[in-house]
């Protein structure tokens, strides 16, 4: 086998009170790439179609992801990538992370898996590190290991996935707004109380354990972000009437995708997923803004082969 | 049936990460009462052994537990409550929770259980609000729930029962001396580092993901406490020592129970429990400080009956 074509998901990054450290892999939004192996050493992005990214491997997330995974390895070969994105950039749902994961997960299939899916996310992180200067796994975790992932620690890594109840759709809303990531950053509070901390975990622990017994009212009761939403909200237009429609439809909750702007909201079973999608889509329709709206259920699974 | 001996546990609050949300009941260690309705309207106090503590009703936390859990009944009758102590007061393992969690417990009980488990935490929480003037659950819910228990929200309280790994034990050292309330509550600093909170979610969120998964190495890797842990350890003569014998010996981790100044440890098997049980009592020994001692499996039930 020399040759992949695969399907890179978008992912959701902090899940309400899993603020920096939850996420989860959606299954109907995501980029294709084909990595082939090349006589050449080395990685080479030799296509990239949908979006206006450098093809230099030094300076495309693929490529770094792909040249950190290379040098715990010695081969006699490289590697092409071509990328079609489908994940807008700055749409808050993981577009960096698709072709970052993506890439280390073909490289691995090609070479036969010499590296489970928890190991890859290492090399995937450079990729991160390298479109917003940190080094986070929030996304590339679930891109790689379907599901929802925890980050318990960075010192040392530490991801645990965590198990899906088999009805959990998400619906995602992007509005065609641009939201800076210098703003997102800025808005944040480097000291909070300790009871805001203690409403948080509470809800954290609530959350995690409606995850294991499929516990749909307890997920709905914990999906609540005590610190950063409330000051992230004010950057997304719409936002907070786009959360209460999206919970008057029967959503179980709702907050902010990533860093935003896309807004994300859970359901039980995809008929309400949909319904909550016409619902969220009301607030942008009025106020004239575009929209990009996404039903999904949760991706157990992560990347996937669509072609040998 | 008109009258009920039970065994009321120990419990032990904030385990680590888990800092107000997160505690468990003990086996080995608790208290004994004997419930007995009574053609006297009320509740009585006949007998108080084990301990210096008022007897009137409206002074003692098992009289407050029990009259609030009468307010929503309409009986012709009262209760009397004899009350055996092996709880230490102010020991950290839950010396009040046992005495309200017990009354209520066993009030219900003879009244065929007109409430549910989750239903008499509230009352069992005014007890609680008498002992210390807060009316938290940490203590009253793995009492009267067994195993562990998660203290989702107070508005509303939700309490959220967490699954016991077969092996895990805990050993609680109890060295004797004082720590003042007034003293471990000074030491908390009421604003954190949003970094702190994150590094406590990430841990509490593998903690609860270890027990529903009976990883004992995840569980190892998350008691940690962030937060709380460094600033009240100062208050606890040899607490860093002995945490690092209980470590050494093999314990999965070790904290300070409720708010100390007793030092739990979980292991993995009795045996290993034992074990480090010698090698926490090392540091009391060095340092001439009287101290209790005891192992415990986890209690899945809570309180029960001795004889009817």
């Amino acid at each position: 086998m020399n040759q992949l074509k695969i399907f890179a998901p978008a992912t959701i990054a902090n899940v309400s009170c899993g603020f920096d450290v939850l996420g989860l892999c959606l299954d109907t939004v995501g980029d294709e790439m084909i990595i082939r192996k090349t006589s050449e050493k080395g990685i080479t992005i030799s296509r990239l179609v949908g979006q206006d990214l450098p093809l230099e491997t030094e300076k495309n997330v693929a490529g770094i992801a792909g040249l950190a995974m290379l040098e715990k390895l010695n081969l006699n070969h490289g590697f092409e990538i071509e990328i079609y994105k489908n994940i807008k950039a700055g749409s808050g749902i993981g577009s960096s992370a698709a072709s970052s994961a993506g890439t280390v997960w073909a490289m691995n299939e090609l070479l036969g898996k010499p590296f489970s899916a928890k190991e890859l996310v290492p090399f995937a992180m450079e990729g991160e590190k390298l479109a917003s200067g940190t080094a986070h796994a929030d996304n590339v975790a679930p891109a790689l290991l379907g599901g929802f992932t925890l980050v318990r620690s960075y010192e040392p890594l530490d991801i645990i996935k965590i198990p899906t109840p088999d009805e959990l759709y998400a619906t995602v809303i992007h509005p065609q707004i641009e939201v800076k990531t210098s703003d997102s950053r800025s808005v944040l509070k480097q000291k909070i109380t300790l009871k805001e901390s203690i409403i948080q975990i509470g809800n954290l622990g609530g959350l995690i354990s409606g995850l294991y017994t499929s516990d749909y009212d307890l997920i709905s009761r914990s999906l609540h972000d005590e610190i950063v939403e409330p000051l992230r909200a004010i950057l997304i237009p719409g936002f907070d009437e786009v959360k209460a429609n999206a919970i008057q439809a029967g959503a179980l909750g709702a907050g902010i995708s990533g860093s935003g702007p896309s807004i994300f909201a859970l359901s039980k079973g995809e008929e309400m997923a949909q319904n909550v999608a016409k619902s969220m889509s009301e607030t942008y329709k009025k106020l004239h803004i575009d929209y990009d709206i996404h039903v999904s259920k949760i991706n157990t699974n992560g990347c996937r082969v669509v072609e040998c």
